[in-house]
């Protein structure tokens, strides 16, 4: 089987190295004009020239990345099975939809509002009371397109550095901590979750995931694999999908959602039974899922922007490296390395010491550091 | 940094699987005219007229199929750096060098003649008592080129049916189980040692391998590790070697070796902390070597001459299923499903319920079988 993806980055590049020994055969298709996958056969199609082409070469398509026009992924649709739907990315790319269908399913999110002016910007923080953050409507991912308004009256310098034409504004959650939940789906309707991934942002971009999350109780995950099955089974989703959330005091409120493999995700290639890129391709392919279960206590930690010392990280026995071949620059995803453990203990001590070579790396903190 | 692989077949396919997250690309050099690696460049050269055009592409070379002339490989290393070694290559060429070898370093071996013509094998297997084994001196594997000898009479006709100008006559060994011992030296000399594999072979093809071989004494495993290094050390070896040996009340004697990753570690993939291709790949590379520790126990069922119920397979939660994406043929290793478990017990369960899907296995056969 030949699967076609839209994107052809380091989330590619892993789909392909879980699917080839699935007897899968990779094609991507490149809009970027700077694929990164590195393997598999990749069409560079920046004036969208050669769909047809891509398409000739595969079976079924699916995508790693989703900031693709959903009209196009409508119009390869028409052609070859496209999983999860063009429906699921038409919600994520939208925010307000996406905050809309999280509603209707009973999913708790921030309070929020649509602003469309400077003035309803200030109308809405006003309304939700400060602070609140504005985010644009559509597009925008690690933290950009995003402002923080302390006071109403900040609303015209938000407006203006943010600078689109509609803007979702939500009342600021007073969160604990961010934890994301990445289940799967296969086309005959199995849902299958991984553990929770707790994970910690630095400068808006994710740098630590530990997984299972600790110190969290049934009832939580409970409400995590609730929502998530509410949504996979509305959008008749197939593969991987993820949803971040915030743990507050008054239990979890959902962030935003990904179609997608995710970041948080990456531990399941040594943590897991079955790593979430093999069983995307379990799913879109139309196998049986695989076993989702943790092995040991894993943290995934982000490359950033510069490489580190990796031949002293190859050294640490407890150290799983993956890089993306990818030159540096300040805020490129550049690789992971997957720390495991038996405890947490052990996990934290490990973490240290393995970003203590990656000179990007902020201090190591969750909720196991907090005490 | 590129590597260059001679050889296509399923092992260059998983040594680049391991390799791409360590930032390594790949070009494979193919003499066989059917390449089956799947991914990387491949240079199919039947003429040998490319080797300039693949050399000019990598920046060093090793190889995962030990049978090309020792002369190419000395040719390649005039050019580029080459690990392992020509000289370890030629050593595993040839029976007589490698049991000479074997013999220097005090390593036993079954006792063995030379012989050039059908009266000298007869008389071999006269002095050494039938039954003898005789083998082509050179080529030969997976059982080929080999017959059994019960009575010195029988000389003529296994003379004529391996065809070969030289043979090596071995007294047959008299073992109570075959193991395998995999080992990785790195350009720094630093060595480690995967736990012994007991295999189990039928119609001369490996079909299970066990892991760490269980009911294994300190004793041996001692001398297993005295004995690869000394192989490792002598050949100033750089990456995978894998050592076969015979299991016998008086110690184990050695069978042969092989300069590349082997099919009774593939188990390693999911069962051990770094799998034996990226370990290879770390030690061609100059990086340090990886944690060769288990992962609880662990079983690899070879998929031979048809693929059976992948579907099946792929619903069993702990079963792990490994395709080389090659087309259905007596005889051929298409894949192979490494079944992971916490105990002995479970994992006799759970191989004898994943080999009822694979309607080429003979039945689950090995030392925890057999009570």
């Amino acid at each position: 089987m030949r699967i076609g993806v839209l994107g052809a980055g380091q989330l590619g590049r892993m789909l392909a190295l879980a699917g080839y020994p699935l007897a899968k055969t990779f094609v991507f298709y490149d809009m970027s004009g700077s694929p990164s996958a590195g393997l598999g056969e990749v069409i560079i199609d920046r004036e969208g020239e050669y769909l047809d082409d891509f398409l000739s070469r595969v079976d079924r398509v699916t995508y790693e990345f989703e900031h693709l026009p959903v009209s196009v992924a409508e119009a390869i649709a028409r052609v070859k099975p496209v999983y999860p739907s063009p429906r699921s990315l038409q919600v994520c790319q939208n925010r307000e939809s996406e905050k809309t269908l999280f509603g209707q399913l009973g999913i708790p999110t921030p309070e929020w509002r649509i602003a469309d002016s400077a003035e309803s910007l200030q109308q809405a923080a006003r309304e939700l009371g400060c602070p609140v953050v504005a985010k644009s409507n559509t597009e925008g991912y690690d933290g950009k397109g995003q402002a923080v308004l302390r006071a109403p009256e900040e609303a015209t310098a938000a407006w203006e550095s943010i600078g689109h034409q509609r803007l979702i504004v939500e009342k600021f959650v007073n969160f604990s901590r961010e934890v994301s939940i990445i289940a799967v789906r296969s086309i005959d309707g199995d849902v299958a979750f991984y553990p929770i991934t707790e994970n910690t942002h630095h400068e808006g971009i994710l740098r630590y995931s530990v997984a299972p999350a600790p110190k969290l109780s049934a009832a939580t995950t409970a409400d995590a694999e609730r929502y998530i099955r509410a949504l996979l089974n509305e959008l008749d989703y197939v593969g991987v999908l993820t949803l971040e959330l915030f743990e507050t005091p008054d239990g979890l409120v959902a962030n935003e959602m990904a179609p997608r493999v995710h970041n948080s995700g990456h531990w399941t290639i040594e943590g897991a039974g079955t790593s979430q890129f093999e069983n995307h391709i379990r799913a879109v392919s139309g196998h049986a899922l695989g076993n989702v279960s943790p092995r040991g206590v894993s943290c995934m930690i982000n490359i950033i922007g510069e490489h580190g010392d990796i031949e002293r990280i190859l050294e640490l026995p407890y150290a799983h490296v993956h890089l993306y071949n990818k030159g540096e620059r300040p805020g490129r995803k550049l690789g992971h390395v997957t720390i495991l453990a038996d405890s947490y203990e052990e996990l934290v001590w490990r973490v240290r010491n393995c970003a203590s070579f990656l000179p990007g790396a902020p201090e190591f903190s969750c909720s196991l550091t907090r005490g």
